[in-house]
């Protein structure tokens, strides 16, 4: 891995023009306010595992469609009061694994809720998913997700996926056992995409924790790397080559430029000089353009790892210092 | 590329047990007979291209569920007598193409139907497809189309392909251009599959043309090969574990050797020995089993190429001889 | 795939120097003239195969050194008057394949003419070659043909192989159902280099249509790309160090550019924005010295494979356009 | 992936001759006896982090040689009465990584000790460690541990861990908090090798749990497999050519096979059928050899990330059940 | 690497039906005799590089052809008596390198003849060479020289290359300062090859030293390997179909078992157990079928570097004997 | 291999300013003062090869710590009177090899004195070595030997290594057959960098020959190059964030600007532009800062093999006058 995007100080800085469209906050209201027709119908299941120190639930609620969607909702276990709750969006590929993985925010004492990201996880042995993605789609698509339904922003694949994550939110701040005013929303890589998205969308979250995040500044990303998740979309592209405007048209609705210009929460950034997966220059446009009180750790020798456990770590106490206040 | 599989005497006896459900056919009649509901609605669009030469269609029309399938209808211009159809079926990833890939049967004097495979080609860019698969899936899927609703026969994607397949078949009989009793199927690899298959869900063909075929013979195919697509499946059945007999039984109802132990018209298989992506194990497996009268071309120093154009040039003149007949 | 090379706008105007050695002309006349001797001594075998729509003929004839050359020439069936004539040139390693990979010329009322690339073809299952190149080499060469001989310009191979394109030219001008005003040079990569270079050599053809060319701009493709071909003159040049100014003065014969600055009868370019092996800024070197009637076509999205079937189809329609008129 | 060792029926019964020196009790009983003039001064210091649920140490203790050993110990919070507790042992060139990746004994009750593996998580951003190997050695050695020392079986890098594992289980037992007699041995891959020597090692442990483990059965693993670690030896031997007999000596005293047939305790292994890296036959050798009372899962489509999740929640409800009972 | 052939007992005694032409002598004595017709014409020239120890001359004679073959021709500085003399032949791809790599039997008190192999050494950085092979083919060749001229023996390369090679020895013998009675001929994989044929186109030399070798057994080195350079010839035969029992009946005149079949001088053999580059099973055939007496040391860790430096030594002992005898 | 570094014109005046501690020189003279109080101990034992022309001699001295180093000291047979010495340093990962690979010098005229890098050579089959590193580490380390010990100056690896050097010249010097006025340091990639950094640590030597030297301007080269060995040092940070300030700062006391900034002796430098192991900007960057007399040969077309035999041959004559001068 090599320094190969901007210099440190012009990451600092750089502030590109976003793509926006006129209606994009219409087509998210109106597209949510479709979506809550439908009633949640959250179920909380106790999952079957002695682990006498937590509750851990299999949870499912209805999202983008009514389809159904899954994760876990961990609780410790014992707690009186309403706790925090840690939404926990998951990255490209993987599914939300095994309540094992999602155990420190319990530790921490606060509820984590994970989400699975509908379609994923099918072929990540170690975090499989379980949630599939209903909508099928009436034109082709690169093997990925990222670009089903890409040639209209009604039908794409992260239309609902957003949806999802804004109706977890509610699902878990109508569950008792939760603080419903410090529900925060966190994630990597797509999962990173997520949160900050669902912040824009549900700006009642408390707080935001946002690692190298995918799916964001499309542009600059196709234009300046060669890995997947972004190369779906060039490979794309390189085959339905009549739609690139329709194309960046449907992602404008999508871009995380566009959600960190709606970002009013306090935010905790984390972005990697070496990340060729979601390049610096990306990160930092969305941190730049984000609103409301932010903070970025940069991990200048690391890949898309980005700040792995230890970012995890600043995220407990930036939390610990900010919920407590 | 060296020999990996069986010795050569040893193919041309294989002939392993088959896995079998005992509704089979009861399962296919009644898929076939659902989709029957669907009228075919095809339509026949000319292609605006300057080729005094040919006529070139874009067709479509209702395959499973009542989705529209996509395709290329080419026809020698001015042919004043319904002429011999060959229905051309296409490999894993790849779209229709182009009408300049498709020229050789018009040469040889016949209408050439070519069927899009719904979903495939998104990723293609030297041959594009348009057609997406509508259908979504309850359940998560490894990427690429191999595993889309794979744990329920009902669900799983080959059951609309094979149908689109058959459908298809219908459409060019019903063309006046067309001579509906010398119809042929034909294709490679997963073309191959789905030529296999229609041949036996529709056995009023004429002829079959079925080179290196895919999804035949599952079981030997993913111990012995460890390259997509067949490790599609490995990664599915590594992520989601607990369905591994729940696959397989799936996959009885789409096996090859199953279709290919109830092909009766005449049939040209072509095998390469060293082919690494469908063993030449699978695919002698399948001629074996077939019951009708049978020809098998090997190549003994190819990969997953088979013949290529000397396998085309060998059908040229096998269809020449038999439809002259 | 990603943007590596110049942004588009300074594509556009991209003009560099030219290294042009003083006698050119007189190297090509004089490599012409000496070619000239051997009688063409054209031979068009009736190819044995059952299609009643073309005529394919396996021709063959005299190239450089008296040299037989092979190639395919396919006519419309039962055509009353000379034709044009599309003459197509092979990419780096293929050979010429099979008729039916030619057949769309024909449809499209011309005849083609597919010439070999001498010595290319045999490792190439997929379009086999047959055409050897007798011309031994007195000096060691990269394995692969672009070094043969690159340390004169006499004995260079492609010397050789653009003599045998200019002669193809007078091949086909002298087939009684070819009409010798209307010839048209075509190719991609490879193809497309010795097309450019044709259109130079034979300037009585009627236009050139030159996709993603190879052999244009050597300086310059050396020094930013690092994938082969262009990467068998480096690994020479790593080898035989004392050759470098030798091997560009070579070169200098034989350079895209120079042909192109003499390139006066209508073209069509195709560029590919993403090619890392015909990198855009040479192609545009190319476009943008060409001193006829010009236009290009640009691929944004596409690696080397360039505009593919799209590309071909755009030939379809100008060709239909000039040839007309 | 394929499967590419015996068939599952074989290796149900797969039973090879051991190599094992005559001394190999000796061996280590004089190893352990001189590290144990070593006071084991252990040192538990509070990690600063914000978990109220957990209590969280950053312990080190003295391991052969008297060399700081580092590694995570963590316990539920509050618990009244001294609890079981897992030693957990890490793979090959990982560290002990973070707290929130060791949370799950704790929640099921149990203390957990993570040891780390002296000299590896130098090159890990996932999981890091700290622990170096303060005995250089004085050969050379391939990159990565395996072969550090390997031509004495005095100066073996594993004679060095495996003494640091047993000594960890002393450390664990001599906490107020820990029962000594429910001490339990995990780990997977290298650190299943380390669980499987430390239960014979130290037999009044009360179970193992042993996944896909390395460093057992080496003679086959070298000739079969061509991943690393394993090949680190085939390196080593190819470079040092005159000390094979002198290696497999040395091995002799590691190999999983020898200690495996030392195993008198409950035992819980898991194999994966299409393991490169620690092929089934080597895994399932150490399991038939092993004399107590034992079980194995099974992992027939997966690759050495063998039960991943699923293996540890069957390891949670094994450990309830034996523990509790 | 693993140990992918068979069993080192069955390759002890591995002894393999050969596929041998009737004419094989008369084709040998033929092409030598009319080699013959052209004189020898060598030339030493010094070479200009201050080294008192040793005199280096820059050597060139007629090979096959007439055609000007380039090597080095060493010894050590004021010898008063005729020297024996090692021929040396030179692995696929490499070039005679420079004076410092060949200084190893000059210090033993030999000569040295280094000769290069037409063709060879022209990507090869560090150890060009200058030789070319100016005898053209009429047919295709895959890239390399493996299969140029393979349709015919008569043209086959390899004629060409084994004629140098034994022209090579009398341009060795007839040179003052050697003793004609004590050549010796050397090489690994392609030169041993060479060297293996020379010993038996010129039995008159004192001994064999074959490392390796390459073009020996090819039947079966292309049923199981898959490593370049024996899949040039795979790639020729998936492409050239129609060729494949004329390619074997050409290289039934090259095929090392047959020379060795023929080898009557004292030879010493190395292989290595985990070659995939020439199987273990081609080197034993080799010298199973030699008939003089013969030895052989094998490496059971290494892949196609075999014995390396250990082995240069192991022939300066052996050599060291015999020649002092 | 394409140019992506600075243009060659940059190159020649590329001065970068250098990070260097104010104890740099107080460290060093420490640092080989304490070494000097183990006595060399040099022991020369007469290798068991029938070699007349030279007299090689397994060589080996107490090093750093007193540590044994191993290497080859070879002469020219019957010299009578003392002879010039060149020191030769090993690249990365290669041990000593054999005395077949360094006949050069001595073919010169001259003693070579080739020294083991201690720790290097387990696995490299070609040039295997036997001097380990006894110096354990206290701290992890990626692996290789980059980074063992990188946290603390006193600890870090090189600087053993230097000191090894530093005294293998005083080893030499005190040879009888030697002429101490007469001895040159040379290597290439890390014996380049252990070549410089000896040529300041004893300014006696009379000269050096730096090729593509490592270990020099490391700031730049962990930003542009992604290669190992380079990468052991960015993993190493990506795993041990806290540290990235102290491990510039251990590197700062042997960064080759550093040491070639106080070269006084007359040096040869080579570069290779296509380097992609050790940018030529880093290479250059040392060249400009050198204080003595000093050249550079560029080599334009090469990766990092550089210059190869060329450029041994260069040094060759640049030997032979500088010493008979």
């Amino acid at each position: 891995m090599s320094l190969f995007d901007l210099p440190i100080e012009q990451l600092r800085s750089y502030l590109p023009d976003r793509d926006e469209p006129a209606d994009f906050d219409d087509f998210w209201s109106r597209t949510l306010a479709e979506a809550g027709r439908f009633d949640l119908a959250a179920e909380f299941t106790p999952y079957d595992l002695p682990l006498p120190g937590v509750e851990v639930y299999d949870v499912s609620f209805a999202g983008w469609g009514g389809h159904r969607i899954h994760g876990w909702f961990i609780l410790p276990r014992g707690v009186q009061e309403p706790v925090p709750c840690v939404m926990h969006y998951i990255g490209y590929s993987g599914g939300r694994g095994f309540p094992k993985d999602h155990l420190l925010w319990p530790a921490a004492g606060y509820a984590v809720f994970v989400m699975e990201t509908r379609g994923h996880g099918g072929a990540s042995p170690g975090s499989p998913g379980v949630t599939g993605d209903p909508h099928g789609s009436a034109d082709v698509q690169a093997p990925g997700m990222m670009t089903r339904g890409i040639l209209d922003p009604e039908d794409y694949y992260y239309r609902r996926v957003f949806t999802d994550a804004a109706r977890a939110v509610d699902v878990a701040a109508a569950h008792p056992a939760v603080d419903a005013d410090r529900i925060v929303v966190s994630g990597g890589s797509q999962g990173g995409a997520i949160a900050q998205a669902t912040a824009a969308l549900r700006p009642a979250v408390r707080a935001a924790l946002v690692d190298v995040p995918f799916l964001t500044h499309f542009r600059r990303a196709v234009e300046i790397t060669d890995r997947d998740p972004y190369q779906e979309l060039v490979r794309f592209l390189a085959s339905r080559r009549e739609g690139a405007e329709q194309v960046f048209r449907t992602l404008s609705y999508f871009d995380g430029l566009n959600f960190a210009a709606r970002g009013r929460v306090p935010v905790l950034y984390s972005v990697a000089l070496m990340d060729y997966v979601c390049p610096p220059s990306t990160v930092f446009a969305a941190h730049n353009h984000w609103q409301g009180p932010k903070e970025i750790t940069v991990w200048p020798w690391n890949g898309h790892e980005g700040g792995s456990g230890y970012q995890t770590e600043e995220q407990v106490r930036y939390l610990h210092k900010l919920l407590a206040g």
